[in-house]
C-alpha cells in the first residue's frame, strides 16, 4: 500500500504495475479527491481511507508524502501493523525520518527501511507519475544496525522492480551527501529568484534572463513546502554547505576584486573540466 | 565580414545565407585551421587572413571573439576601415568594448555599434553554429551619444533578418541587467562545482548528483577564458551582485539556524512564483 499517491507514490505504482508484478496496490491519502484521480488514471487499483483496512492486507507500505507529514502517518499505521509488514519511506532526508521512526515504532523499528529515491521532482501530482521515473536512477536505503536484513532484502527487490540502482549507507552519510549536491544547490537557486524578484526593477531583469538562468534555476520552482521541511530536517548539515559555499564565494569575490584573472581562470577551469567528466558519466 | 567564426559568428553567417540575403561572408580569424573548417561546412563564402584585403570590401564588420580580444581586433582593422563601414560586436561585456572602441576608433567611433546576442554559448566553435541560433532571441545594442543613427539602424536590420528581437540601451544598464542574471549565476554555478570537486570525497558526492544539480550546473561547463574576461570585464557590477547574493544568503542561513519554518516557506514561496511565472512568459 502506498501512502500519498503523488509523483513518486504513483511512480512506483506504475513501475510494478509495469514490471508485471501481481501485487493489488492500495493508495491511502489525505485527499479523497486526489486518491480517485490516481485511481481514475489507473495508478492505484482500490483506495482506502481507513488506515485500519489498509494495513491489513500489506506485505509493503510505502510513505510517500512531504516528510514532515511521516512521523504523524507512522503513528496512524502503529496499531494495525503486522509483524510482517516491511513500512519504506522516499523522504529526501533520513536522519530525523530515522529518528522519528524508531520513537513511534519502538520494537517494530526492524521493520522500517528508510528510502530516497533520487528523481526529479519539481512536478508533483499523481498526473505527473510514470512508469520509467526511477529506470538506472540511484535509490538510496539507509538501514539502521537495528532493521532486519529481511526487510532491507525486500524494499531492495521493489526499488530494483521499478529499475533503479540500490545503493545502502548510514542516514548520517546520506544527509551530508545529499547536503551538498542537492540541497545546497535548491537553497541557492531560491536565493538568487528571490534576490532578483525584490528588486524594483525585478520586471526588465527578468525580461532579458535567458537560457542559462532557465537551467539554472529550474530547481527554484520546486515545492517550497517539501523544501522547508527537507531544510529545516537537514539544518545542521545544511548550514555546513552553506558555510563552504560562503568560503568559496568569498575566495572567488577577492580574484576578482584583485583582478586576478589567471586565478579565475584556473577556478573556472577547475570546476568547467569536473563539470564536463560529470555529465559525460551521466550519457 | 566576420571576425571569429564560432557559435556566434557562424551562426550570424547561416541565419543571413538563410534569410536570403545576398551578401558574400568573409571570415576572418586567429586560425586558418577554424576558418578553413567553416569554409568546409558552408558557414563562409570566403576566408581570407590579409585584414586590409577583407576591410577593403566589407560594409559590415562583427567581431565575435572572446571579449578581451577585442581591443587587438579593432587595432588591426583601423588602418583599413572605410567612412561607410559598421562595425559591431557580439561580446557578452558592453562597457569594457564601448570605451576601447573609443580610445581605438577615434573619430571613427560612431561607426561602432555595441551589440550583444543573449543566446546561450557553452558550445562553441563554427560547427555548434546554426541558423536559428537568434530566432525570437533578445539582442541588445548599446549605442553612445556618439554613435551615428544609421550605423544603428544597419546593426538592428542586420540582427532581426536573423530573427532575433532588438533593444537599445546604454552600456551601463545592459552591463548591471547582465550581471544579474547571467554573470552572477555562472559564478555561483563554478563556485559549487569548485566546491564540490574541491572535497576528498567528490567522486562519491558527484555519485549521487541528479537532474537538479546537472541543470543548475549546466553553466558551469562554459568556456573558462570567456568567463574569466566576462567577469573582469564587468567586475563592479558583478562584485555588487555578489554582495547582494551574500545578504541574501546569509537572511536564508539566519532563518535555517532560527528554524524559522514559516520564513523559509514564505522566502521559496516568493522565489518559486516568481521562478514560474517567468518560465510561462518564455514558452
Amino acid at each position: 500500500m502506498i501512502f500519498g499517491v503523488g509523483l513518486i507514490g504513483g511512480s512506483v505504482a506504475l513501475a510494478l504495475k509495469k514490471a508485471g508484478i501481481a501485487v493489488q496496490i492500495i493508495g491511502v491519502g489525505r485527499s479523497l479527491e486526489s486518491l480517485q484521480e490516481a485511481k481514475n488514471l489507473g495508478v492505484i487499483d482500490t483506495l482506502e481511507i481507513n488506515i485500519q483496512a489498509a494495513c491489513h492486507a500489506a506485505e509493503i507500505i510505502l510513505i510517500a508524502v512531504p516528510v514532515a507529514q511521516t512521523t504523524a502517518i507512522l503513528q496512524s499505521i502503529k496499531p494495525y501493523l503486522n509483524a510482517n509488514t516491511v513500512i519504506t519511506d522516499a523522504g529526501s532526508t533520513k536522519g530525523d525520518v530515522l529518528a522519528a521512526a524508531k520513537i513511534v515504532l519502538g520494537e517494530q523499528f526492524k521493520q522500517f527501511v528508510g528510502g530516497h529515491p533520487i528523481a526529479g521532482a519539481e512536478k508533483s501530482g499523481a498526473s505527473a507519475a510514470k512508469a520509467d521515473l526511477f529506470q538506472a536512477k540511484n535509490v538510496v536505503l539507509t538501514p539502521a544496525p537495528e532493521t532486519s536484513i529481511h526487510a532491507v532484502a525486500s524494499i531492495s527487490r521493489l526499488w530494483q522492480a521499478c529499475g533503479a540502482n540500490v545503493s545502502e549507507m548510514s542516514a548520517q552519510t546520506h544527509d551530508s551527501i545529499f547536503a551538498a549536491v542537492s540541497h545546497l544547490p535548491h537553497l541557492l537557486a531560491f536565493a538568487l529568484v528571490d534576490d532578483i524578484a525584490s528588486r524594483p526593477n525585478a520586471e526588465q531583469l527578468f525580461g532579458f534572463a535567458a537560457s542559462g538562468f532557465r537551467d539554472f534555476t529550474r530547481i527554484a520552482g520546486s515545492h517550497p513546502e517539501m523544501w522547508r521541511d527537507i531544510s529545516l530536517a537537514n539544518k545542521d548539515a545544511l548550514l555546513g554547505e552553506i558555510n563552504a559555499f560562503e568560503e568559496e564565494l568569498s575566495q572567488i569575490k577577492k580574484l576578482l576584486a584583485d583582478e586576478n584573472g589567471a586565478g579565475l581562470q584556473i577556478l573556472f577551469e577547475r570546476a568547467s573540466t569536473a563539470r564536463n567528466n560529470w555529465a559525460k558519466t551521466q550519457q
